[in-house]
């Protein structure tokens, strides 16, 4: 092959673009049922904005384009940061702001199974409310989306950034004054949340790296590996928070999420994870995870956090804002090995078939009238008999062929020909219409 | 402002997301009907793929992105070279392969009026069949996009490559061989594409410059500014180019197209313009573009032509192929320069206002409710009092707000509140429900 897809990226054909749309659809409506509008914003921004808050391992991945005489840009990674951008510009825009985006991101990683170079984010964002009821609403509208693709027994992994900073609080009071090593907490932030990945060993070795000693690592460990039920994980947490001035508004954020998840009907879901740490730089309170029971094991199909300092940080008025991001790649890789799609293989409902060549005028006009009915057809276009126009048909997964020729013409009754039963039909065009649509 | 969309971008407002999805929702489903199917491919492709036989202007226009020890990229200019690419890469697919993208496209242009960086091709493309048919059912289909979304008296300008090559042959062979300068069809082409732009005595000068005699320039003129009826035109293109091998075929195939254009019933759109030529390297045979007419002169609201050696230069197989481009931006432009929207400002349908705090649990049990009836909803997230509320419901021109207050909730009527006829009807929730559905 002279040229391929870049490294990274691939190519959707026709039926893969069904599941693809389908997947999307169903969540468009789903953001559009819960108040949210859209926006678009380009694909590329300046490089200086990209890099502003991402945090360096992100900042690594962003696609540069460099440009004589002009700024620096670079390839968007995800959907928020162009949002607050959006924001910063347009201080007039009334608040609450709720906004959704479904669009193509672009990181520069090393490929690995089910990780592209161009991938696509389906993001709500509440923009202006610092109520708890925000993040619990783009929670409830996220697994109201999965819940309609078919995705089973979900659960939502929460946790707080500011909890996760009271920890921190509370292990550096752990140790004398003299032996204190400066660590911050995103640098211990950014360890925890590998532990999925590097297990509980790697994330030892890394807090030592970055300055901790061992009794605080052991503390940190015992802390954040708590498992239960969510009121019994809350009270823990609560003891060991009570005189952190951060840790203890992190636990009043959750208890008001509790709260609110009972109105929005997904109390039930939610799971409290002091190890869920999440990456980008940018959050500073809840943030959450949705997974589902999948017979293969996958990561979390859904993400994202409060984040109240962004869009001043970037230029624009103090607006607290929170989101959720649903990744469109992975929901589709699951859902097709978990065999939970039952979609045609193309949108083409008909083909027109012609006898022979003279009929052909007729043909088109009636391939005319069925897509002024909103009928998805096609004719043949290469000279071919009638034979291979019907095995080209199958050969696309065409459901249906009507047959045209003098006799049919003259009679206004057409074979309908249904491809998968291989039963044939005489019929009025008015017939083969209503059967069709 | 620290940050704004780069030069050359915008950012589109949920307002205008509106009319822009309108339009390109209309334009999908007509490309639906027509039996085109889509694929999507990576909005970046191998520079040196971009460059193979977009012509000068277009390759200068290339967003490049470049990586170390990888491949240099660059952002997409167009879909077709893409899909010639996707083609090239899989050849099984059965032909013929009726393909439609609508997309964002990147040209790195000196803004002007109507000119992006970034902006949207709606394209159907007919890959595998040599038959005249194709070219015109890609027009057929743009055109019924164009009735569909209100444009009124289309004209679709028609030409040939191969006609034009024909001109350029007759021209050369007026010239006796001593006085020869020899200059490319190609270039001819390029010089005439800016008709439009530059004036006959703006192409008169370009055709001195790249080697014409003023003989050959008188003579060209001449010829391609020819107007008058289809059947007209075309007796006097006949007459000129009976004696010349490639106009002679060009000829034969625009004969044929009129032939079609009576089947698909858009004959009597058709105007033979020799003067038209585009601007893009790739075409090979029929080049086309549709009109309409509008208060406001503007330039052509879709173009494209047949390019039959595309593919297989990329590296695939033989296949002939022709399609056309819409481009979304001016198409939405002008709609609302001429007024052509009746479309919402919001999505959201409706409003769940609380009376105080404390109904709060009820009120977004209703909005949830709502939502399962898939009615686009939002509630209150400022703590907010009514007024407020509605204000708010108001500037973000939500046409409903319902009210709910202890007394509704008991009595389980609420307030339907028409914001904009400003009227209120006490109702039970299904028959809201019924009235907003």
């Amino acid at each position: 092959m002279k040229f391929q897809a870049p490294k990274g990226t691939r190519d959707y054909l026709p039926e893969e673009m069904i599941t693809r749309e389908y997947v999307i659809q169903t969540i468009r409506n789903i953001f559009e049922y819960y108040g949210f509008d859209t926006i678009e914003t380009p694909a590329f921004e300046d490089l200086e904005l990209l890099t502003a808050k991402s945090g360096e391992d992100v900042s690594k991945q962003i696609f540069r384009i460099e440009r004589e005489k002009e700024k620096k840009l670079g390839l968007r990674f995800d959907l928020t940061v162009p949002l607050a951008r959006f924001l910063a510009n347009n201080p007039q825009i009334p608040k609450p702001f709720k906004r959704y985006a479904i669009s193509p991101v672009w990181r520069y990683e090393e490929p690995q199974a089910g990780r592209m170079r161009q991938f696509y984010q389906a993001d709500v964002d509440i923009c202006g409310s610092t109520s708890m009821e925000a993040d619990v609403e783009c929670i409830a509208c996220a697994v109201d989306c999965l819940k309609a693709l078919g995705f089973k027994n979900l659960r939502v992994r929460i946790n707080n950034r500011k909890i996760l900073e009271g920890f921190v609080e509370l292990i550096k009071r752990r140790v004398p004054e003299e032996l204190k090593v400066e660590f911050g907490g995103l640098e211990v932030f950014r360890v925890i949340d590998k532990i999925e990945k590097i297990g509980v060993e790697g994330v030892k070795k890394e807090l030592e790296r970055i300055g901790l000693l061992e009794k605080q690592i052991e503390d940190l460990l015992g802390i954040i590996t708590i498992e239960g039920e969510f009121k019994e994980v809350l009270e823990k947490g609560k003891k060991l928070l009570g005189n952190t001035s951060e840790g203890k508004k992190g636990i009043e954020e959750i208890e008001k999420m509790y709260e609110f998840s009972k109105f929005y009907g997904i109390s039930d879901l939610l799971v409290l994870d002091f190890s869920l740490a999440r990456g980008l730089d940018y959050y500073t309170g809840p943030i959450f995870e949705i997974e589902a029971e999948t017979k293969k094991k996958v990561g979390s199909l859904a993400g994202g956090g409060r984040y109240d300092n962004l869009i001043e940080l970037l230029g624009g008025r103090v607006t607290p804002a929170t989101g959720i991001s649903l990744g469109i790649e992975r929901i589709v890789e699951v859902m097709r090995e978990e065999e939970m799609f039952e979609l045609p293989e193309t949108k083409v409902k008909v083909f027109v078939a012609n006898v022979d060549e003279k009929v052909k005028p007729e043909v088109i006009k009636i391939a005319q009238k069925l897509r002024k009915r909103e009928i998805q057809c096609q004719t043949d276009m290469m000279g071919r008999n009638l034979t291979q126009q019907l095995e080209y048909a199958d050969s696309s997964r065409i459901p249906y062929a009507v047959i045209v020729g003098p006799k049919e013409l003259k009679d206004k009754k057409f074979k309908l020909k249904d491809m998968k039963k291989k039963v044939e039909e005489e019929l009025t065009l008015d017939q083969i219409i209503k059967i069709i649509r």
